[in-house]
C-alpha cells in the first residue's frame, strides 16, 4: 500500500541541499509516500504568503495529504513545533500561523506540539530535524497523538484586509503578491451580485466561488487613483494595458496584458486595491 | 501496477504552487503515476522553444510516457485543449503547434478535443483544470476515445530555418535558444560528408545522427562576419575563445570556453548561423 | 520491491531539459528508484561545493542510497567515468574527486570504471549516456562488478583549510560556499574544549559533532580584522548586525541577522576566518 502524499512547502530556495535532505529523511520513515513540491520559493520568513499558498493548493491535494510547510523566522525561539490532523489533511510546521489558512473553516482539528525521543533538536535546522520525521511518521501511519501532547491555541496571523463600503460602491482589499508573471493576486473575492445589490461575502479560505464581476459597471481603483477595467480575457485589452479579472482561485487578479502588472503598476503585498461599481 | 510516467513541461516557474497543483491533480486521478519534471522555466508563452525542448526528451523517455506540456499563450480564446496518442507516447496540452516537431514523424497518430464532463472550464488555470486531469485519465489507462472526439488538423508550427546551399560550400540556419551554459543551439544538424562531397539532410525532429564535421575545413560564420572553428572538444580553444561542435542531440553547438556563448556573442534566438566549408 | 534511492546531484541548473531526460533514463532501467533531488544548482565545474554538498547528504540519505553526481568540466578529456560501492551508498560520476568527502572514512570502497556494452558514448553529456544508465542499473540490483573493471586510485581533492594555532588561541579556516540565504559555512568544526585547553580535531568529513563554544570568550575574526561575536541563535545581535555559529552540519556559520553575510561582508568560497579564544 502506498503511504500518504506530502505535499512539501518552504523558503529554502533549491541551491541549497536542504529540500532534498528533508525529502530523503521523510524517505526513510515513509519510503513510498508521494512526495510533491508546492513551492520552496517563499520569500524568506514570510508567513503569510506562505500561509496563502497552502490554501491556493489546499482543495486539490489527493486525500490525506500532510502539508509539510517550513517558512520559520522563530526557529531556536520557544516557538512550538506544530503537527495538525484536519478534516481529509494534516500539517506540520512552526506553530507561527502558517496553518492559519488551511485551518479555517475546520471546526475539529487536532494540533499537537511535536515530542517524541529523537524529533526533538536544539539545532537550526528543524525541517530536517523535527518535521521531517514528524511528517514521515504520519505519512507511515502513525496516530497524531503518538508524536506529541495536545497543543493548546495555535498561533494565527490576521486575514487579509477586505472590507465592503455599500453606500461608496465599493470594496477595499490589498495586494497579496506577485506571481511569476508578474500578475497580482489579492484579496478580493467572494462578491455577489443580486439584483440591484451588490453583496460582499467574507474572504473564505479554503472555500471560493467566483467574484459575479459580469458588467463593464465595474472597475478597479489603485492607490495613485490609476483605473484598471474588470474584463473576461486578456484580449479585451491592448499589449501593455492593465486588466483585472477573477483568477483561478475566485479571487481578483490584476495583470498588463503581456507584460508584469507588479512592474508596470509598482504594486506589491499590501498595496491598497479598490473595486468599485456604478 | 505502475501508472505511466508522465513527463511536464511549462512556462510556469518554479516560484507559484502552479506545478505543485497541477500534480496533485493528476495524483488523485492516477496516484501511481512517475511524474518527472522536464522543465517549466520555458520563456513565457515561448511555444517554438517548449516544442524544441519535447524533442530534446523524446528519444529517453521511458514507453508510454505522456507528456503535459502547458505552454498556453492562447488560453481563454477558442483554441482547442488537445489530448493526441502516439506511436510509444501521448501528448497532453494546448492546441498551438506545442507538439509538432514530437509528432513529425508520426504517421498515425490520433488527436481528440478533451471534452468529458468534469474537464471543461472556463477558468484561466487549463493546466490545473482540464490538461493535468486529461493526463491522469491517460496515465490511469483510460482510452483517449473517451476523453474526446476527434481532433482535425491540429496545429503546427513552422521549422526552424535550415537551408543548404551548395554552391557557396555553405548551410544557413538560425540559433534556437540558449542552454543554461549560455551554449547556443542551432538547427544545422544532419549534414553528411561523402567524399568530396557534403550533404546535408533535412532537419528531421525526433531523429538525428552526429553531423559528420571532422575536418578541419569547417568554419562557423556569424552574422557580423565572425569566424568561430569547428572541433570536437572545448580543450581545442583557449579559455574565453568560441567554438562549435556537434552537441548531444546531434546539432550544431556553439560555446565559449568557461563562458556562455549568448552573452560573449550576442546570440540569441533567431540570430542567423553560417557553416561553411572548402 | 522498490528499487533504490537515487540522490541526484549537477551543475544542470533547472531551465533546460537536462535533469529530466536523465531521469528519463534512469527510469527507464529502473522504474521504481526513488529519486531525490539534492540541487542542480551547483555552480558552474565546481567540483569541490558538490563535493562537500554530498557530504552535507550523505548522513540523512535512505541505506544504499546511489549518488549521482555530475559536476564535470573534464567532459570529453581522458577522466574516467566511476562507480563506487561504499558503505551504505553508491556514488555514480567523473572521476574528478566530486566524492571525494564522502568517501573519507570509506576503507572497503571499491571502485569501477564504468565500461560496459551501450554505457560509453563519446558525446558531450556523459549524464544522459553513461552516468544515469549505470545508476539506473545499480538501482535495479545489477552488481558493481558487471559495469566495469577496477579502477585504481580515484580522484581526490584536498581538504579544506583548517589548522590550529594554539599559541595564538586560534584556529584559521576558510568560507567554504554561501547558501541562499546568504549564510557562510566555513571549514571550521570539531574543536572540542577540555578545561582550560581547547583542542580542534582534524576536520572530518562524514563524521560531526558540534562544536562546544559556549561562552562568550569565542570570537571570529574575517581577513579585514572585523571581529564577530559566536552566539546561539539569531536574537543575540540586532537586525543588520553579523553573528556566528554552530549550524546544522556541525561547522562554524557566518550570517547576518536579517540579511546576507555574504553580502554585507563581502565573504566568498576561500575567503580567510579565523576562531580565537582568550
Amino acid at each position: 500500500m502506498q503511504d500518504a502524499c506530502v505535499s512539501l512547502l518552504s523558503d529554502f530556495g533549491t541551491r541549497d541541499v536542504y529540500v532534498g535532505v528533508m525529502k530523503a529523511v521523510l524517505a526513510r520513515i515513509a519510503p513510498r509516500a508521494l512526495l510533491i513540491d508546492l513551492t520552496h520559493e517563499i520569500p524568506r520568513g514570510d508567513i503569510r504568503q506562505a500561509a496563502f499558498r497552502l490554501w491556493q493548493a489546499l482543495p486539490y491535494v489527493p486525500a490525506g495529504t500532510i502539508f509539510l510547510a517550513v517558512v520559520d523566522p522563530g526557529v531556536g525561539t520557544s516557538r512550538r513545533p506544530l503537527a495538525v490532523r484536519a478534516e481529509g489533511f494534516s500539517c506540520v510546521g512552526p506553530d507561527n500561523g502558517i496553518f492559519t489558512y488551511v485551518l479555517a473553516n475546520q471546526r475539529n482539528a487536532r494540533a499537537v506540539v511535536i515530542d517524541r525521543p529523537g524529533l526533538s533538536a536544539n539545532a537550526t535546522f528543524h525541517g530536517r530535524d523535527v518535521f521531517a520525521p514528524a511528517a514521515g511518521l504520519l505519512a507511515a501511519g502513525t496516530e497524531l497523538e503518538r508524536i506529541g501532547a495536545e497543543a493548546a491555541d495555535p498561533a494565527r496571523i490576521p486575514w487579509p484586509l477586505l472590507s465592503l463600503h455599500s453606500r461608496d460602491h465599493s470594496v477595499r482589499g490589498e495586494a497579496l503578491f506577485a506571481d511569476w508573471f508578474g500578475n497580482i493576486i489579492t484579496s478580493i473575492g467572494r462578491l455577489i451580485r443580486l439584483d440591484s445589490n451588490v453583496r460582499l461575502e467574507p474572504w473564505v479560505p479554503s472555500e471560493w466561488a467566483p467574484l459575479e464581476v459580469t458588467s463593464s459597471r465595474f472597475r478597479v481603483l489603485l492607490g495613485g487613483g490609476r483605473e484598471i477595467p474588470v474584463v473576461r480575457t486578456y484580449g479585451e485589452v491592448r499589449a501593455g494595458q492593465p486588466l483585472a479579472y477573477i483568477g483561478s482561485d475566485g479571487l481578483l487578479e490584476i495583470a498588463v496584458n503581456q507584460g508584469s502588472a507588479a512592474e508596470a503598476l509598482g504594486l506589491a503585498a499590501g498595496s491598497e486595491i479598490n473595486l468599485s461599481w456604478q
